[in-house]
């Protein structure tokens, strides 16, 4: 299931260790505790320690990194805020963790430009507390106070990816290491250009099989006006559904949407201290001038009314919204507590906006007649959602069980034209879907792997069996 | 200045040329005028004949020409429309010219899900035409009436491009005969997804040189409940362009805003019959509900005032609008007409909104001083513009004068942060100009391109000299 197994291992030639410690000194670690947290993962993928971890404080740290471990072919694997949930940063073949988490510096802000340059290592909470007082924000929010860098890697998106779009469309520039230990640029500042391949986009989402990403330019958004957040439940999954779709079709620039399953609104009424209706719910979020948002409001809640939702809770001052955005985000502790002793296993995919309803009303199917709880949630307007087991960490059965529903679940995606995974990569835990959802376009991808990373030593073992 | 040169020519082997005969039967073409209307361009670059052209009629002709040609050693240049303006399709090395003009079927509309697939061949304006009565729109509008495939070579974008993004936003998916003659489909129909490398925006923008794209799945968008056009004259350049960058940071979202200078003005009056103002001019649109539209309106208008525009004059009807932008897409051969017996010479940047003022004044001044007339015009919200020469074909001095106020232009640009670039494509016209932009990343480019087309069969000589 979760690609190929490592090949044997071998211990790091010492004479190579010797030249990382000369180079890094004391941001070379090998403590037991060091390497445990970097071979670590916040899902349900198996501890693998690296040999070695190195912290990076430039650029030129990196270069000089890349070129020992490549003339030594030792495997390398950026290391950010270690929050990715499909094993993207699990060293699988070993090598050195590098960690970036200390090249957090914000390089440049240009307001007028309505971008930024950040390192790699820089949190999207730490960007967005910097930009406050320039009236500028950046929208992309995956719920974890992820790196810019590791949200590059993964393509990450989150709840507010319908108005504002992914990592993909939020990435202006970057600043790459390659394996042959080149700097390159790969694009200009400017905010569209026709120049040559599209190596940003490229490396957006190549999860560090590539190359090394220490630098993210990012294009920014004006904060709203009036920013106005509001839940309502609903008396039909189809019918909450219906209603994103409507509103879309209207034209209502939605800024947030959000679906939760009855069983994640009691988790999240247990866990944040809610007394929601335990009913299927939409988390909405407006961004506008008063004006506008008044009426986008007025036609959301019209459409909710026709598709058999509730009354609207509104939540218009920050300390409400940010409360009501907190149990959101909150969301993956709430199902995974709503089992004592439990662990998380998080999955999920992203279909045509047309195909939701069918698609949750099946997965739903398939969680009721589970041995063990699972919620679902999920970026309704993009037709993305997750499904989080709250599962016992020493059940062999119920992994298997949990596996087959996820089987289930991606098969079920896939053959409504939909992808294996919306925003959390392939990782190690979608590696044969992958294949099944782009057939021959995998090949393509080895070839560019092999091209850019012939020695394979580059977060090796991720994303596709080479 | 327009890359490689093409090295000598061979004959096309009969026993190649009988195959294809075999296979194609009426669509193999080489009669003189076939071969001149494939080997030219709507730009200033020089006719270079192919030895043959194919029309192509389904995915199936395009992978048995591609398996011909690979086997053959024969170039394979796709063709669309021909209306790209960096000799972007020009088949510099000869071969086969493959026209996609014939595979203009609209393949699946799904209004719900907001998307459609059309095959390459498909012109913009007969797939507008299409959805009208699904009330969503095709957004992407480069001018010319060009393919859908030829603006996903090229990463087209136009007009629209500062509220709905170019053809990067705009592709979800593309069907792809790749080289070595599969059929590869680059991503499902979901909205976003994070599964392995972004083949879709690698192809997009690579102008045939790593395969041929058949067909595209696109984004749409809903028709605007409301849309309201105007234009407004400026006392300065700098007062036209602050008035747009504050509408953005104020959260405007402006559906259009294009600059015109004075010259270009006069142009278009000339052209269009119009009667606008001689100054700098902004020529808007507006996209929302009746409210929205109508609070985008005051703002801008406002900050128009502010500085130093004058009255909006408004065209509400979609008559008036029509007329408002036919004349805009006329420019081009407007400008061109300001000298009778002149050609069109069309270069294109974009900076830095931020340095946009200074971008465009700098370049004036160049244009002031120039022996033949010459227009600015270009999508300000983007920070992209174009220059055009009313060239005399056969002054060898104006030539020479183009080329060097179009290097300082590009120097200017890159000076500023900016790309070579903005929409056009790099094709023959860039290439010495992407390398100074990107430096070594033109490297990466040059290991993709030879990993996927090793014989350097695809569009050779476009993007760089291998």
């Amino acid at each position: 299931m979760h690609g190929a197994l490592p090949p044997p291992r071998t211990p790091l030639d010492p004479a190579f260790l010797e030249r990382l410690r000369e180079r890094f000194g004391r941001d070379l670690h090998q403590s037991a505790s060091m390497l445990h947290q970097h071979g670590a993962n916040e899902a349900h993928f198996d501890v693998v320690l690296p040999d070695a971890v190195v912290f990076a404080r430039s650029t030129e740290d990196v270069v000089d990194l890349v070129k020992l471990c490549v003339a030594a072919g030792v495997p390398i694997v950026p290391f950010g805020a270690g929050t990715s949930i499909e094993g993207n940063a699990v060293p699988v073949r070993g090598g050195v963790s590098v960690n970036l988490g200390e090249m957090n510096q914000i390089v440049a802000v240009s307001p007028e430009d309505f971008d930024c340059t950040v390192q790699a290592g820089c949190r999207r909470e730490q960007l967005n507390e910097h930009l406050r007082d320039t009236g500028l924000f950046f929208p992309i929010d995956p719920g974890a106070n992820a790196t810019i860098g590791g949200m590059a890697s993964t393509r990450a998106s989150g709840t507010n990816a319908v108005r504002y779009g992914t990592m993909r469309e939020a990435v202006l520039s970057l600043k790459v290491v390659t394996p042959d230990g080149k700097v390159i640029t790969t694009a200009r500042r400017a905010r569209k250009s026709a120049a040559g391949y599209d190596l940003t986009r490229l490396y957006v989402g190549s999860e560090g099989t590539l190359g090394i990403i220490t630098e993210v330019t990012l294009r920014l958004h004006p904060i709203p006006e009036t920013i106005s957040a509001a839940v309502c439940g609903f008396e039909t999954l189809e019918g909450a559904v219906t209603t994103v779709v409507q509103s879309i079709q209207s034209g209502v620039p939605l800024a947030r949407v959000e679906i939760l399953d009855d069983m994640q609104i009691r988790a999240v009424n247990a866990w944040s201290k809610l007394a929601l209706p335990e009913v299927t719910t939409l988390f909405f979020e407006f961004h506008g001038s008063p004006g506008s948002v008044a009426e986008q409001v007025e036609i959301v809640g019209m459409l909710a009314a026709e598709n058999g939702g509730g009354e609207f809770a509104w939540s218009n001052l920050p300390e409400e919204r940010a409360k009501l955005w907190k149990a959101r985000h909150e969301a993956y502790y709430a199902a995974v507590a709503l089992r004592p002793g439990a662990v998380g296993w998080a999955t999920d995919v992203c279909v045509p906006i047309s195909r939701l309803p069918e698609c949750i009303t099946e997965t739903k199917r398939d969680l009721a007649a589970a041995s063990l709880p699972a919620t679902i949630l999920g970026h309704v307007g993009d037709g993305n959602f997750h499904v989080i087991f709250a599962m016992d960490p020493d059940s062999a059965e119920e992994q298997a069980e949990v596996q087959a529903i996820n089987a289930r679940l991606v098969a079920r995606a896939l053959a409504m034209d939909g992808t294996c995974t919306g925003e959390h990569g392939i990782g190690l835990g979608k590696q044969d879907w992958l294949v099944e959802e782009l057939g021959d376009a995998v090949d393509v991808m080895r070839v560019l792997k092999r091209a850019l990373d012939p020695r394979d030593l580059f977060n090796p073992g991720k994303i596709f069996a080479l």
